[in-house]
């Protein structure tokens, strides 16, 4: 547990930095993260380096006892090298090149742009690989933000039909896979092939699905490169990069399975702004954020992480890039902090020491105001650090991860294949994924984010929503598992190729669950599908049906039904396939049944509390408005608050 | 009455086919609808033909005993006759050219492209004209699919220069039929006069209107050009084209009659959700469609079409083209199919065989499902097909046609002149007219649709939904035929070249109804303005107002005002003109009136049911959730279903 | 008190002319606006211009007695000048250069139009600059027209560089003072400076600040080059430019610098649909305009104008060009003209003559309808030209100022700034600058608008709505001024380069309110805040919230308080701050409070009534629904109606 900030010496008189550099280190932070937007000052001009000012700032956060994290500065290139390699910058689906004066404007397949990349990351890692106050690498920043995954660039193009060669070997093959003769979409040869845009109507989604997967694979190429360059230049360090939640646009598991550590921008009140939630729990949670946002994406990032993930930027109050920009409520800056740590996270790094007076974000809070005085967030930041000596000093241990017994798959490429094929226009993933998760953790579980090529052993309930493509051996490690599974709807109703499977959906999953779902239905918005459970539940679909024939199966039962006498919740064995989105409440006591029967114990925590446990210590999260009061344990186990949990307030105690 | 079914042999492993064949056969299918979409199989390569698996597909069906719908396959240019003439794609109204990879990605004015498709054409024309199993011919699918009329290249804007100078012979007669002196855009040479995009704001109208009318004559030029070539080598088979609901781009009257059968392609489910219906009604005829919908448009074919109209695609189940897809309620394919009938439908061809499950429309329902089983919809088309025989065994004449009362004038200029000049933004033609056509279809009444240059006799009433220009010679054909008619507002409102007429509107319709309307208002969708027709009947005037000044006109009847006194319905004689649009419930309330002094006999249907009158029998349709019972006809009498018609139900009787 | 009218001979035949004339005269109309869009029919070729019509026109109006204002062409440029040079065109911030076919087809920054442009205004005033008839000159028409201020093109990009380096003059400056270096964006010289468009996420907000005052001064040289060609050839005729509602993306006070005349185009119906009123105030004042927007314009441009301010265009019946265009009720075009009066307009000049019956406005209202009779707006500026003559016969000075002790300062910059950085989405400027003109209008004091740099004194009470560049002068002006001064949030809180001041908000403004505004919140239109003022009055805040650390300051009273205790009101002595938008009740108790302190007297005249007061009159004009009774006036006092205000009805009486 340690707590560190983003800091931009470029950004202030050389006059403050030894201060800085002090009351950083008072406050109780030990990393600093620099440098990842400082080209410009880095290389003022093509092939002129200016070290001094960097050299000398390093050497002050180092000698001030702090730890610095050491960025790649290729989120912005200068205007000096877009103007030398126009081709860098990224082409919309519009066809229209992108212009110099914000941020991530590059094309990850520019082959200029590689090059460019490479020289400036090994000049960066050459001359601080081994400075001792350097402790940890992050590369580029934010992959994916402000939408820039996808280019549709001629050097984009071209590397897609590379990316293609080596997939289907023959033009046939490809054809096949697509269904290209479906509308007379056959191509002769793989460069006749363009990017999926600009089409009378929608291009083929196996082309479109394609086109994703493959712009996905360029940021893992282009970040695998900085990171072999780090480890050739700076041996021992951690390198990491900073995902941001739910930019999605490329495969967050293979980026990671190249770093050292996952750390990811934690945003709780821009993200909720910016989401699919409706406006009534936009302003129920105005100042808060949703009490399962944050630990979703927690939970994410703890499981694609070798080392223990981070937060590497934490909302300290208000932002400037959401619709509108409440300020947290007092405590919650202290509030976000503990949940991180208390779902595994190594540090807690806040987004930014000093708020900066100019440019895009002069709006955006740091633990400072822009005239140097400590703000809400800093004061609660000083109380975390305070707390994490106390918890140091009660001498319990904190780190240690704890198994729990609930795994939640969640796969970025079903993302892509919703958008591109929703058949449905509201099927977003993601919220389907994350009401999930959220019901879950209104029971009181704790949960583990998996890809689904992961080993399910040791779960005693994995929670799988709507995954359209399912890996051949996923039936197979189910049941070795010994877990109850739950299937979101349409979960198994593709192939790798985007085909239906050819004994229809659930396709792989058959072998568990030996139906057929022979037809959906997407639902609008205004409509809301009965389902009868039982004489004491009752609730109501939204957004999809999937029709099941369970034939005769008689291993199969049929737990609810929709009105019309269609199955609307199947099992087998512990495999339990639902039909449709279920409304939240029925969602939740759907998986308090099936988690009592995996051997569960759920609780019943509504929207306002939340509970935790880290190695040997239970959290307790007041998300609601009124004091919450914990039962049943001893005063004297509580290292951090009491019994009586305030609203915004945490508490965490000895788990006996 | 016949049914038919879509089929793509290319899409299927060639040892399905006999199966395939041998199954429609015994369903009870008759024709077969290929190769609209087989470009890329029928010619792989620039000129090098493959014929062989299409001569083979021909066979196994015409062997089967089923006839063969052959396809101009036009609709889908394969990938290297667009890398050899890239003018072939449509330019968008930004300058644009369109991708390849969907379907429609040609440009109607394109000079290659207007050969290329005439050497297709006579290719396949030529090959299987006179085959024994060819009996009926569909050039290209669906014109105008997918917003694909009107297109703005260099091809398209040389030839609106020709175009414009056949219609106004010289500049000067072109600039004042324009009104261009308006702001100085005065041309001096039609070589100066470029597509109505992108102006600074909106463009002159009759600029619009006449490159509308341009774009539609470009449609009719290209498929006359395909008749023509499937005339001369394949003489005795009619030819005709599907037309798509509201796809009213292009004026559909001027393309039939080019041709021998006017079919349809009927998706109510789709329509439904696509159209501008509001979210509460997409609810109530969320799986049953609008009970009006398909009748309308089969009406409208049957106008335009020499030999009996086809339904040349009839959704079978989900489709997945709309934002959202619901299935339909069981028995909704079977009843489209004999309202079809009831209609006057000679054929009915269900689009497709078997679902896909690839490409764009992979989730788009066939009566067969991907693994081959038939779906609800095959097994209501079996019985459908049962149902033919028996109206065949009950030897009752099913065919004649009914002569009707009452029509009603479509007009596609309107659309487009109301689009391009709504001065009210929801302004919307073809809603307007359909709920003129459901109020008639409420109250019972067979309708038909007429084009605005129609006879008029044989009709006691006419409705006339808002018609802008109308023909000089309009008003005697109404006074000749003896009819009464009833005129929408802004009817007579704009000259040929969309101008305020000289005396005001009604312009030519001044002979009929003299008065003056000196002002108009359009109105916000929360306006509602209070009319009052006499003590019984109240209501509202929506989106309109036509301020009428009835002078001191004693002929001239003022039967409805507005609050403020303004006339909101005016009569002379048997002419009858609304000043507004009425709220649906007062707009079948008058419509009823005049149709009693007309002589008709009005029912009250509301909408769940609904009855058509064909040959010798009467149709009834059950739309509603409620059983329908029959009243006074003898149990004997009914060839179709029985006096307890079940919700989705339809039933047949000889009509005494 | 005069009235004019806008005529365009060039649309009618010259056989009309003489009646039309004459018919004017007799109405009572003595200005004569022409054309301005007549540029084809001057110039109908490169270099050939025809005088001969233009000269037999304003002969015709000149000897009925008719004063004519002249307008130079220059909104209208026509084909063939497009033809020859093509880069007149404006390019759009998408790269896409406009097309021909509408008017304002034009780059400010173009220097070939510049040239054209300084041509044809020469051989325009040349040849009517002493005609005895023309009295009065137009520049152009309508600047800003369809969004017409900003172009991206590369002329606009080469002056920008231009203008960048007066202002900063070298380009370390410009890093600075845009916070360049905050992702690196800093430029090595001016000409790597682009236009801020097409960037990845939003550019630099200071960059794009600058590129709008670019955009705005370049139309103040472009107006300027026009009126000295106008003042050399034509002296001692007052020069103007008619200005329209809220287009605000250029600076209408330097513009109005260079006039003598500042003149606007006033539709109040077509202002109420496109503007921000929510959906329930449009049904509200439907046929009316909202109450204070006409007044609120009469007061922006009687400021700016050296000569009493025109209303050039007065709307006299529907328009074409909002989304819906209902007609105003019987009563309100009178209504409005005297309202323009009442405020101190010199002349009111209803736009048009007679409805055109073609191109783009044949669907808006003129004085007379398009078969010549006279319209209901017609009638109606007769009736005001009579009373006209009642109030010169009543020997009343119904002209002379009446000096307000109100002001209300106005900003264009500010409305920029909060565009391109508005840190949450709904803060409209120009609507919460209206929302305080509305209660001060309401509270029925007449209001002067003012630019931040006019003097204060002779005021008692001064609104400031949020400005966030405050000059540095500023403070010492209000202090200077005695006034009580009132500021919206938001205020002070940016320097002159869109960055956060030193110590933080409100900036210049300390000396007056010793505080410090250290967070602040934007809020969704579902949230408001409660605030609390005393025992009497409470309400809510909305859209934003100040956070406001009042420190020990002992002269800063905390008069109301949010719910959380944060300060939502601030005074100290005569200085007001207002720490969010407080709802209409509030703000207009509050503002009644304030300026009862200030010595002033309010009135609750709700949204019904309005008073204004002129010369030796006061004004009624009754908005509402029923009669409004005047008390305490003798009826001998009244020169236009009587103490009995009808709905739609003007009153006006000797003030006492």
């Amino acid at each position: 547990m340690r707590l560190g900030v983003c800091y931009y010496p470029e950004h202030w008189p050389e006059s403050l930095w030894e201060d800085d550099a002090r009351r950083m280190k008072a406050l109780g932070i030990e990393q600093v993260r620099i440098a990842e937007f400082a080209w410009s000052r880095i290389e003022p001009a093509p092939g002129e380096y200016d070290w001094a000012w960097l050299d000398r700032a390093i050497d002050v956060l180092g000698n001030a006892g702090l730890k610095v994290v050491m960025c790649t500065p290729t989120a912005t290139p200068p205007k000096w090298l877009i103007d030398l390699h126009p081709d860098i910058v990224p082409v919309g689906a519009d066809g229209k090149p992108r212009g110099f004066g914000s941020r991530r404007h590059y094309d990850f397949s520019s082959p200029s742009w590689f090059e460019a990349s490479r020289t400036i990351c090994t000049a960066v890692a050459a001359r601080y690989g081994n400075h001792p106050a350097v402790a940890f690498w992050q590369t580029d920043n934010e992959y994916g933000c402000h939408n820039t995954v996808v280019s549709y660039s001629p050097a984009a193009v071209a590397r897609f039909r590379e990316w293609l060669k080596a997939r289907y070997q023959t033009i046939d093959a490809l054809n096949r896979a697509w269904g290209n003769v479906f509308w007379s979409m056959e191509y002769r040869s793989f460069d006749e092939i363009d990017a999926p845009t600009g089409t009378v109507t929608e291009a083929n989604p196996s082309h479109r699905f394609d086109y994703r997967r493959f712009a996905s694979d360029e940021v893992a190429r282009y970040n695998r490169m900085q990171v072999d360059i780090i480890r050739a230049h700076s041996p021992g360090r951690p390198v990491a990069h900073n995902f941001m939640q739910l930019f999605n646009e490329f495969d967050h598991y293979k980026v990671a399975a190249d770093l050292d550590v996952a750390t990811w921008d934690s945003y709780p009140l821009g993200a909720l702004d910016q989401q699919w939630f409706e406006p009534e729990l936009k302003a129920k949670f105005l100042r808060t954020g949703h009490p399962d946002f944050a630990s979703f994406n927690h939970d994410v990032y703890r499981g694609m992480s070798k080392l223990p993930f981070w937060v590497m930027e934490q909302q300290p109050g208000p932002v400037n890039w959401a619709q509108w920009n409440p300020a947290p409520l007092p405590g919650m800056v202290r509030l976000w902090s503990w949940e991180a740590f208390a779902h595994g996270a190594g540090c807690v790094s806040y987004f930014r020491w000093r708020q900066a007076p100019f440019a895009q974000e002069q709006m955006h809070a740091g633990l400072n105001t822009p005239d140097n005085r400590l703000d809400v967030g800093g004061h609660e930041a000083t109380r975390v650090a305070e707390e994490i000596r106390a918890v140091a000093a009660a001498n319990v241990d904190a780190d240690a991860a704890v198994r729990t017994k609930v795994a939640l798959v969640y796969d970025y490429e079903a993302k892509w294949l919703f958008e591109i094929h929703p058949q449905g226009a509201d099927f977003y993933y993601p919220r389907f994924a994350f009401e999930y998760y959220s019901a879950l953790r209104a029971l009181g579980f704790d949960v583990d984010v998996i890809p689904v090529t992961a080993s399910l052993d040791g779960y005693a309930l994995v929670v799988v929503p709507p995954l359209p493509v399912v890996p051949d051996d996923f039936a197979a490690r189910v049941a070795a598992s010994g877990a109850h599974v739950v299937f979101g709807p349409r979960s198994g109703s593709k192939t790798l190729d985007l085909q239906i499977p050819a004994q229809l959906p659930p396709g792989p999953l058959a072998s568990l669950l030996p139906m057929r779902v022979w037809r959906v239905e997407s639902l609008r918005p205004n409509i809301a599908e009965p389902v009868h459970v039982d004489a004491t539940i009752e609730g109501h679909g939204r957004h999809w049906r999937d029709l099941i024939d369970v034939g005769s199966e008689p291993t199969l039962a049929v737990r609810a039904r929709f009105a019309d006498g269609h199955p609307a919740y199947v099992r087998r064995g512990s495999a339990h396939y639902f039909a449709t989105l279920f409304d939240d409440r029925l969602t939740e006591q759907l998986f308090a049944r099936i988690a009592a029967e995996a051997g569960l114990t759920p609780r019943v925590h509504g929207d306002s509390l939340r509970v935790s446990r880290r190695g040997a210590l239970t959290y307790v999260f007041n998300y609601g408005q009124r004091v919450h009061t914990i039962d049943g344990v001893d005063a004297a186990d509580f290292v951090i608050g009491s019994r009586d949990v305030e609203p915004q307030g945490v508490a965490a105690y000895r788990t006996r």
